[in-house]
């Protein structure tokens, strides 16, 4: 199996690269397990502790490049496209955005469908797509609602990757992830991002700043469960999938006040102290806007696991990140 | 006033414009009226019975020219979006309709975006953004799940107005069409186009195929009713609208026995007499798919008015089209 991961140098990316890596080999519903031969990590940036291994091969790019991304799916059989600029990042440059999330998308699928073999592709939907008034529960069937660039420019990627599955040109499916938390790393530029750091800083002994009140609701996902989806996605049969090419993924619903008391449990109140509250109103503005509560009914059927809860989330991560092997 | 149509020598775009001609002024809700002082209808064809007035400019150029929409969008104050590659041409010719429907769009709103004045513009959408399994009633709140190329643009389109608009770039409306049915002229390539066919070559006696089932149903409007909806569109202020900016519209559903059976009671047993029925898996298959029964609230809330019943849509046809005055 030659795979394509775009964004590969952010932190999902490499955590698939890692984990076929280590797997060795790939096994789709309906079909024989595959080695993975070769994994190329396509990025604007080259990234940091990139997996060193012989089957990766970093190519740092730009997905509006269209010959660059003609050489890297040339040979591509399974491509996750995680590629995009972040939503606050994508709201500040409405152009950058647009550039990127919609028109490197474009190139990847031309560029995929020009392949004639029907190459298939996994898409990284967000629930940026709702926002504003929504019902109380957000369903499989609510309609999209973006209200910030960023969740424009996945729902269009969306409906591309619908339809250029409709059409032949590829076996597209599109996941769309609750907000993943607690990342690694450095904070980025989505307005979601102190969601991990509140987190993550706090248990690095360092400071963090929360710009939003502690009843603030969101929608989230652990990264070791973001891993099993994107997997789960890929694995799926087209079969399974059928007309409909959107799979709303299960998050769980917690409020900032849990998050902290669920860090306060497991690195007591001296970490939670260490988090500054800064109220931020355009933050506050655009997570309020995000849908809190989902009924992720498609994914539930399609084996789609969960999260537990936050305590688990916060045990992973010291696990994942703080725990040296 | 300073006005745009797109698509403007098609028969909505013509309708538009003779209306606008004269009445001599538009009143916008909550302003003054103001005087019709240029209206340019910008087209990839020159079109027959374009109104001939000295206000009227016709340009015959592709959307896809950035310098050629720079120079139609330059000082327009108020934008009709009506140039689209329709259903079953945009199905035939993937590239056509995407360059069209979604690359001209970008460059309409790109150029209005550099305005930096806010321009007004109606887009015309369609119900094609739904498709496949679908509920029994459609909804103001019903995802979009078109299973058309035409029906993905369109849904694009929709999300971009909505974006343009949040940022400020413009004051942008969507509005979702029903099928317009009778339209006068020759048949076109959407997939629709026999809906019109049916009724109006058998009232101009000659023959006309149908390649649908009787039992067949569809969600249609007059080209009446079209005129008084993107009229109503263009005068609703911003303020009415929020931030929702798509506007479902109202239309009747009725199926091809009933639209037979008034075509009937107006010209007799034998203009019904004159349809061939000829079935077209591959046209069922695509009428099938779009919805029939909608519940358009948000339209109704906004006063737009729905046509009573298909008989007054053939007499408005007779009266719009074969009564010479």
């Amino acid at each position: 199996m030659n795979i394509l991961i775009t964004g590969g140098t952010g932190f999902i990316g490499k955590r698939i690269a890692s984990h076929l890596l280590r797997a060795g080999s790939i096994q789709l519903d309906g079909e024989e397990p595959r080695t993975v031969e070769k994994i190329t990590l396509f990025d604007a940036f080259p990234g940091e502790s990139v997996p060193r291994d012989a089957r990766v091969e970093l190519v740092t790019g730009d997905l509006n490049d269209a010959a660059a991304v003609a050489r890297v799916t040339a040979s591509a059989d399974l491509v996750w496209h995680l590629a995009a600029v972040v939503s606050a990042a994508a709201e500040a440059d409405f152009d950058l955005g647009m550039r990127t999330n919609i028109g490197g998308t474009m190139v990847l699928l031309e560029a995929l469908r020009a392949r004639h073999s029907r190459p298939r592709l996994v898409f990284s939907s967000s629930f940026a797509v709702f926002g504003g008034e929504l019902p109380p529960v957000v369903t499989d069937q609510t309609a999209l609602t973006p209200k910030s660039s960023y969740g424009m420019e996945k729902a269009v990627g969306e409906l591309l990757v619908a339809d250029y599955s409709r059409k032949g040109f590829i076996d597209g499916r599109s996941v769309r992830l609750p907000t993943i938390t607690v990342r690694p790393g450095k904070p980025n530029k989505a307005a979601s991002s102190f969601f991990s750091s509140i987190v993550r800083e706090p248990l690095a002994g360092q400071n963090a700043v929360c710009p939003v009140r502690k009843e603030t609701q969101v929608y989230v996902a652990s990264p070791r469960m973001a891993l099993a989806w994107l997997m789960r996605a890929m694995k799926l049969s087209d079969q399974a999938l059928g007309a409909e090419r959107t799979i709303p993924l299960p998050g769980i619903t917690v409020s900032v006040g849990e998050i902290v008391a669920a860090l306060e449990r497991a690195a007591g109140p001296e970490a939670a102290a260490r988090i500054r509250w800064e109220p931020d109103a355009g933050i506050q503005r655009i997570v309020d806007s995000w849908p809190v509560r989902v009924h992720a009914a498609r994914a539930a059927a399609l084996g789609f696991p969960v999260d537990t809860d936050f305590d688990s989330i916060v045990r992973a991560h010291i696990e994942d990140e703080l725990t040296r092997p």
